[in-house]
């Protein structure tokens, strides 16, 4: 087994328990996919260097040692559609670019767009995503190849629902024996999707022992019509039909109220946060800070390239906190440890991997990024974490481990060639566009 | 005189008036500090190459061209306190943290911090700022040594006016003869300064052919204090005090009704938007598109770094963008060409340069920025000006030129020992935090 010892970082180890814990200069061994040693002792150090003496040394001197980021909801083909229709009202965005665009693209299509936005991603610290999108089956080769972990969600909507759980059949052959990725059924949101619809999405879920996702409370349009539909919430509708529990996912919840805020800390989903998304077409603002102090499990996400424009957690984190401290007018508001918890530690409960993904410590699996401190906009630092919250760029990072592998290093993504992946998606977009 | 050719390049050129001018393959001649050659056809490139034969080319191809950023509002050498003190509460910040700070750091140790936030802000494409703070006079020589443009406003509260103005006057000399550095002065607020002492800064200003900065409309603390000392707001105190026309800046306006959106365009002034430093300590959210439809010129800025906390333009202009979208509920509200104007065109006017500063036309200052496109979050690249503002990071910026002069190439500034300096930083605000 191939090992790796990050020597003399600062180290940021989170916990997904108790209070903050204190960063410190020390050094993480890893053996395989795991984390085997986390210490500011040499003699700890030399330990581990006899036990493995072919274990590679990258030196962490002035450097960060975190987690990696967890982005819980995003849908990483629609790189594609970047900036493709910007500032435009919501039923012209859909209509006249999104959907047309969507009805032209291949599967193909979808695999580079996915492949980029990975690529993205990686660039920037993030080691684990969940995905929400079509042809998903399709896309477990591309995280296999790509190295980084995810979590697959098969979505749909009424009318897809057959052809999509088949292709959820595939998807789970396809992902077997890949410890990286795991599956989910995600129907698209509760004004879309029937509630028997949703229930049987989520029965197969069970069945088949994969994750559960949908879009809910994200606009005031979608509450209205849910109201007229079923005389309640999108929320209230969802624990009423079983859906909600710990292996499901609720991606933008901005308008819930507290009583649901209540449901869903007992209920034990994850609510995954967008700030920049819903900013950026006028969802609203998520009460993120009542949520947490009610004892939801609140994460962090980008949304796709759509509607974003990026897939950022740096910026995510720093919007996300920003927009509670002005929305609730408290500076105390959602202050830098816990937004990084919700990008680390809370996003592993939404993986799956509570406690042993999100944090540095024995025992968990060695999914990390080495962020670059030399830079004027993290000088000078009195505290790290307010450091990497509020100043900190998908650009410091400059190595990434995933599942023990480095995956980056000196901002370069291993194997893979940019320009010629750049010049693939470019034709691609060209021909797409063409045929809407 | 010193020339240069940007070749190839996909020109943003902006402009002052009118619509939004198409983007275009094209280069930029520039000598002296001056641009001379904008232009799409190789007969006009062939004709600047024959007349300035020792000009210097630098390939632009798959780069971005755009005017420098101008960052309208800032308190550059509050770098030294950046995350110093974070998520805590307003008096405490400013009683138990940034004032006992100030009070001990000396005018060497302003300087650096100014050479820090400088530093930062030239490697993220800003090539103009306008400061408000203390020792502005021993400041000249930093910005005239660092290659950017700068207005430096001497701030003063009541107790400090007189020392101030002397300062000022010593700034005038330091000043002479440095086409970059123009200077301002700067009262802190109507709330922390005496409606006499605001209107003698003004004559000083006019006297001496300076600009003239203030905070104003920030919180609505400072509303409940000038509504029980003026019985007004603080917009309409200061048009009754004559402070209002083109040379002044107002810093925030967070905090404006209707009437006084009419008076800030009547008037003349520039306002200062500074999104994520409102977002940040809780100030509240500036109507900032309605007062660009009551045709007030707004402007974009970082604020210092203890409240924001880096200088980077993109994330202020992305905020600002995202924050006005969510709070009026339309994703129509300042589009991204709207938000680019703000950061460069209106920030020209705020800087006293409008029509020749913060757009690529011949005749203007040679102030550009090249953007490296080739980034997977650039990537595919629909629309560049939607592109820029919500994808581009300030560590896509790969050159920067000032007043003609290249000062940053290849993400290194130009005579910089950038290491050195994060060693003297650090020594200096030890030596500061142990004083205090």
């Amino acid at each position: 087994m191939e090992s790796l010892l990050l020597k003399d970082a600062l180290v940021v180890p989170m916990t997904s328990q108790g209070e903050e814990p204190q960063s410190f200069r020390g050094s993480v061994g890893v053996v395989g996919n795991r984390i085997v040693m986390v210490s500011d002792e040499a003699d700890c150090v030399a330990q581990f260097m006899a036990e493995h003496p072919t274990a590679r040394v990258v030196e962490c001197d002035g450097k960060a040692l975190l987690p990696g980021l967890i982005n819980t909801h995003c849908h990483a083909a629609m790189t594609l559609q970047r900036n493709h229709a910007d500032d435009i009202p919501l039923m012209a965005w859909l209509n006249d670019h999104i959907w047309p665009f969507e009805a032209v693209q291949t599967k193909e299509d979808i695999a580079l767009g996915m492949t980029l936005g990975i690529a993205e991603m990686l660039l920037g610290g993030i080691t684990s995503f969940v995905d929400m999108y079509f042809e998903e089956d399709f896309c477990v080769d591309v995280v296999e190849r790509m190295g980084i972990r995810a979590v697959l969600g098969c979505s749909y909507f009424d009318a897809t629902i057959d052809k999509t759980l088949l292709l959820a059949e595939r998807a789970i052959k396809a992902a077997e024996g890949k410890e990286r990725v795991r599956l989910s059924i995600a129907p698209h949101a509760p004004y879309t999707v029937s509630d028997a619809h949703l229930q049987r999405g989520k029965r197969f879920a069970e069945e088949h022992g994969l994750d559960y996702m949908v879009h809910a409370a994200e606009t005031q349009d979608e509450l209205k019509q849910v109201a007229e539909r079923y005389g309640t919430t999108p929320v209230r509708l969802m624990e009423r039909l079983g859906l909600l529990d710990k292996r499901t996912i609720l991606a933008h919840c901005v308008w819930v109220d507290d009583e649901e805020m209540e449901i869903l800390a007992r209920s034990g989903v994850t609510v995954s946060h967008n700030a920049q998304s819903n900013m950026k077409i006028s969802s609203g603002v998520s009460p993120v800070q009542q949520m947490l102090e009610k004892g939801v499990c609140v994460t962090l996400a980008t949304d796709g390239s759509s509607s974003n424009n990026d897939l950022d957690m740096w910026e995510e984190m720093r919007s996300a906190a920003l927009l509670q401290k002005v929305s609730t007018m408290n500076p105390l508001s959602l202050p830098a440890y816990e937004v990084l918890k919700m990008a680390t530690v809370n996003g592993a409960r939404a993986m799956g991997h509570e406690g042993e993904l999100g944090l540095i410590r024995v025992g968990a699996l060695a999914d990390l990024v080495v962020v670059d401190l030399q830079k004027p906009h993290l000088q000078p630092m009195h505290d790290v974490v307010s450091d990497l919250v509020y100043c900190g760029k998908a650009s410091d990072v400059e190595m990434v481990v995933v599942d023990g592998r480095v995956v980056v290093e000196k901002r370069q993504i291993k194997g893979l060639d940019l320009a010629a992946l750049y010049r693939e998606v470019q034709q691609a977009v060209k021909r797409i566009v063409e045929q809407m």
